[in-house]
């Protein structure tokens, strides 16, 4: 599926670098892992750790940082295989996902809505009053831009994508299918044994380079903004609530929870499924282990695993002491019988 | 972004009520929180525990429910401070989502369908055979609204949201992008060692007053009806299991999952990413806190805490002493050795 | 809402065996459960253990493996009642989900994609370059098909859902709303503090007779394929990662996750909200209990409960222990105390 369909030389002049070892003219028509790799397929090699792997490779060639003796099939010998086969990978979903470009017929563009240069909007997409599409982004089929919602340039909105009224996103932003931006946050006052809903007027602010999976919610600032920083990457079906504010480069991995008015500092890691109480600090490059869940501010740098989280070192204490529970049970009943008590 | 647009003066003619401490012209752009407030910006003061953090603000006028000595903007002193802004937010939320009357022409309405009077569907958009949609509802873009589905009066559905078939939703209902309601629950039988379906041809029906966030989804019953009672408002990413009976003023925070069948009493509350297994029965205004999972039957105001969900004190009370564990379990072995066990 | 609209002599002819017992004209409106059928409703009873039951029924008719003496209204005698009644909601659900044929204008299908014989396309659904959906297939409204992508014969895309490049999928598959199959997976590495994509440009393979509910992302392979076995059942909100191979017939229960390039076995089964690390394999047949997480290897066949998932009796045991912790931590002060420690 993954599609190259260069020869050897071709891409040595594509990536600008590299020594061919074997023919010059083999062609690769995909790419493929070192496991799966057939003879018509191009793999990759990081480092020396993996050469005995790659001498049992079926790939008919390598992007090898060395040459490896002992292997039979082709290979390119470029400074760093790990970042070039990434280019050629970044060439080949490039060309996959080409779009169409221009507005299809079928789109919804309100006349006050400005849009860049050389933008694609699918058709059935809806682009509202006063929305900004900047230059060279992607709406894909069925998108929802909402009234006076800026989206910068060079951005890509999967399918279905929904971006409610008055949300800034930046450049270089990926947000995959279904998501949905600036949805109101839950927000009730209780009144006589009812609920009344807390009107959320505030707004989404998104960074450049961030990315966002599919099915994920971020939900708008009652009053003020939600922020996502640049660089910041979020999973699929994950929920971040009102008024949090999500450092920069931080990564939250899919089916992450975090409640409403966190404030997550910058390179801070959210493992899968881990989450946390709302009004929390989560401290600068702390890490949550999956399916962790804090109810206390975590500092800067900490380690924290399990639910209620604690200190990683102390919950695999715990954990390694739990499994021995129920001898400790019998062994107190024998010491308290031996002791009269 | 919440624009706000009126002067003092203004405000107090429209809330009907209130006195002017500074200038009545005073223009107030848009709304703030307390800390984000800047000059051109109301924001509101609940009560006199906020007092210190009001004489603090950057906000140039508060609403305020008696008049703050010390605070050098201007005020509008009203009865209930806090009820005053919400009726100014509902004012700037319905403005920012005004939507243009009448039927776009991309929507697909079938003729079979009842559309009420003043009803807005947008783009996109699809009513089926034999629908019904109530006086004033909204249909966002890209909204469906399946075969003899039942829409009330007042209600809005956001961008993508899905109603199956069959499905009947009340008045001054709000459901939030992407969410399915009406979906097949997960209902199979195993015969020789394959996963037979049970068709799933049951309804549901939604009560008025109800909010569902978005990305939420509640499953079809099987035979009879999943139902969600008046009043009770379900987060972002939330899954209500196929012939669960949801009760009234029932709080369900965002990224809860209620299993198949389950019974919840009027006015209980499910805290963030808490759930339970299927056929249970959480009692009236019980409590499930955040993560916490029920694997028996709630009884009516209990307050559970924990995965198994277990009393909340109790669940401290173990908490409180996981921690300790590493050492007793150090202490109980200097106990055996000095016993000789 | 179950609308049936037959009277049991109709149903008799329909399933082609049965006995009569009471009137053959009697006209069964619709279909219920015991608990909630009225006298114009059929229910069914499996076996002997519903015989009570049935006889406090409010229904005007019963399907039954054999007379029930005691019961008022009329009888359907069949070999296996449940199968029966199982081949009238088939029947059902078919008649209430009847979508008009042919393509509906407001559908954007590529000119060079491939559409089989007798295949419905609804409003608003794109088909992209190059796709092909098989016989009778249907795409409701809104539905998304790839580039490339191969959809088979008699599989249901409901509303909303996107298929995204690169995937096939095989026959007589049911996808709910708004479920996204082929995004991208969480595939990052660092660089000087940032976060860089890496590109993922793989495929996602699902087998024939698989079930994937509503609002779950199934992301596409880094370089190979995501593969979802035959006859395997996956649930509402769920997350598969990217690289995972799942077995034929597993069962995925609503709103588990299972993290990147996990194999699971044939049979396997993840309770509700259960889930596992990535680079796991889960063996053939086994059990991962509701809310479990397994963060090792589960061995073919084992049961395991808990976060982390341990054997279930092991979890039991300790989980039965936990609940006398506190007393344990007395007794062991006591004991301390009388030893003079």
């Amino acid at each position: 599926m993954s599609q190259l369909r260069m020869t050897l030389a071709e891409i040595q002049a594509y990536v600008d670098e590299g020594e061919v070892v074997g023919s010059p003219d083999f062609f690769c028509r995909s790419v493929a892992s070192l496991d799966k790799a057939g003879d018509d397929q191009l793999s990759f090699v990081k480092d020396r750790r993996y050469f005995d792997k790659a001498r049992r490779t079926g790939a008919g060639a390598l992007l090898v940082p060395e040459r490896i003796e002992g292997f039979e099939g082709n290979q390119l010998v470029v400074s760093d295989s790990h970042r070039v086969f990434g280019q050629l990978l970044t060439k080949i979903a490039t060309e996959k996902r080409r779009q169409p470009p221009g507005i299809h017929p079928g789109a919804h563009v309100d006349e006050s809505a400005e849009i860049g240069s050389d933008v694609t909007i699918g058709g059935g997409a809806v682009v509202r009053e006063g929305a900004m599409i900047g230059d060279r982004s992607v709406l894909y089929a069925n998108t929802y831009v909402g009234q006076r919602s800026v989206i910068g340039a060079d951005t890509v909105l999967y399918p279905n994508v929904l971006i409610l009224e008055d949300v800034t996103i930046g450049d270089r932003v990926l947000i995959h299918g279904g998501t949905v931006v600036g949805s109101d946050g839950y927000g009730f006052v209780q009144h006589e044994g009812q609920h009344i809903k807390i009107p959320q007027v505030g707004a989404v602010v998104i960074g450049d380079d961030v990315e966002i999976g599919a099915l994920t919610t971020i939900d708008r600032a009652t009053l003020d903004q939600t922020v996502i920083g640049r660089g910041t990457k979020i999973g699929d079906l994950c929920h971040i609530a009102h008024n949090c504010q999500i450092g920069e480069n931080v990564l939250v991995l899919p089916t992450v929870a975090i409640s409403g008015s966190v404030t997550v500092g910058d390179g801070a890691i959210f493992a899968g499924r881990s989450g946390c109480a709302d009004n929390l600090t989560i401290g600068e490059g702390a890490v949550l282990g999956g399916t962790s869940v804090a109810f206390k501010d975590v500092p800067a740098g900490a380690q924290m695993w399990g639910n209620p989280a604690r200190d990683k070192m102390q919950e695999m204490r715990i954990q390694g002491v739990l499994r021995h529970l129920p001898e400790m049970q019998r062994e107190l009943r024998a010491v308290k019988k031996k002791l009269g008590l």
